[in-house]
């Protein structure tokens, strides 16, 4: 399977900046107690480690990411920390190792999510609960809406179902949670909502996240032949310039879930 | 113009249930000082006058519509309150009345919301506020996702459209009343969400407020050819499925946009 954003150096920059934008939302709530022993997986390149290592000054984490490369990247970014390479379907712990886990933007890209979630139970104490957040790519509206913008937009699902994922998924967290065996799931949207009197929001989420995730497929797009090549960028340019438009809108919705392992 | 939704008995039933189902999200904030003078306009059949009064026991209302037949149900609901019926284009109170205004579900009708929004300004005392209450149809999304279903829900912005509406002014919120001339406009999305673990908001939402909707319109929508009579059917079925589906899930967005009159 292949990750539809790719491991650059720009898609790493995004990631943090993206990362930056949204730390308020998406780790609101994500508090660990003293001494617990938490697994961030995956950890990517690092760029959530650092609000949760912040959020959380006397959790001990340990990150795992199936990319040696994006490991070394986090290493840098996040010094001290546990960092170590490790496949979600086959993770080298013991059962019941962790008193949560942390799964950040990582179910949308994979063919078996529900299998993922069972490895990730796996390892998790009894009582303890999995925090797991993702976006919806169908969850997107704004204003001025062009045909170019939608058709752009549409192809990063599409990528997305190409690679094996499922870029829609933020939806059925409930339910993907709930198969895998989780108990007390419990779902919240994390609504991205940027209008002109949100500047800072434009810029970080319009801007660095959306735009930058387009920007990122475009020649994966165009190799491809999913849209025409003028097409794409005055759709990308048409999103882009939503972010100084005097009416300009953008809506986006995470799911932040959390399910507890249960007794066994 | 027309109302959308009719003025039928059954429409009447339906808003009253959806007020209750959403009445914690909508009037979550709306809290007015004891003694002030508000005016709730429109206030149509009094459905949210309810929730008004309950939230705010010592604030003085003032209910006003544009029809009587609307105004004669809410004095019904609501005993001993002032109605009166008035036109949002050509209100009956002087300049400055008002210490603020509540207005729920009303833009998305209106031809000329902007023209609306200034007659409400005009009424209000210079600090006094707007609350403006609307939905975005294009915010919805939803699991399972059937043609039919994604084609009957289309039927609504559609129609509204026809009748001079926008049923995607919700996003557009921050400059629409910013473009009336209130100051220190401040939008705040409200999330719907329903999953299997929230079968009231099932109810309340999905098959009360949304398939409620649909089924208002089934008869002006086959007159007028907009959808095959039986696609129609099944995408309503298939929405009101969704409300037992084991993995069901349905999203959509309202707006509260709060806006000040300045000083003059």
């Amino acid at each position: 399977m292949g990750y539809v954003h790719g491991y650059s150096d720009y898609e790493a920059g995004r990631l943090r900046n993206s990362a930056h934008a949204l730390s308020g939302l998406i780790h609101a709530q994500v508090r660990y107690p003293e001494g617990a022993l938490v697994l961030e997986a995956p950890c990517g390149v690092g760029a959530q480690t650092e609000f949760l290592v912040g959020n959380n000054p006397g959790t001990r984490f340990v990150c795992a990411d199936i990319s040696e490369a994006s490991v070394r990247v986090a290493m840098g970014q996040n010094p001290g920390l546990p960092f170590l390479a490790g496949d979600l379907y086959a993770l080298p712990f013991p059962n019941a190792t962790f008193d949560h886990v942390f799964a950040c933007y990582v179910l949308e890209h994979l063919e078996r999510p529900g299998r993922a979630l069972e490895n990730l139970l796996r390892v998790l104490k009894p009582g303890g609960t999995l925090t797991s957040v993702e976006g919806d790519h169908g969850s997107c509206f704004f204003y001025p809406e062009t045909p170019e913008a939608l058709a752009a937009w549409a192809c990063l699902p599409e990528l997305q179902a190409l690679l094996g994922g499922d870029s829609l998924i933020g939806r059925r967290m409930y339910s993907v949670l709930a198969g895998a065996g989780f108990s007390d799931v419990w779902v919240e949207p994390i609504r991205i909502y940027c209008d002109p009197s949100l500047p800072r929001m434009m810029k970080g989420f319009v801007e660095d996240t959306i735009v930058g995730m387009l920007r990122g497929i475009e020649s994966e797009v165009i190799e491809r032949g999913m849209l025409d090549p003028a097409v794409f960028r005055k759709g990308v340019e048409d999103i882009l310039a939503i972010t100084t438009h005097p009416e300009g809108a953008f809506c986006y919705t995470f799911f932040r879930a959390v399910g507890s392992a249960p007794d066994r």
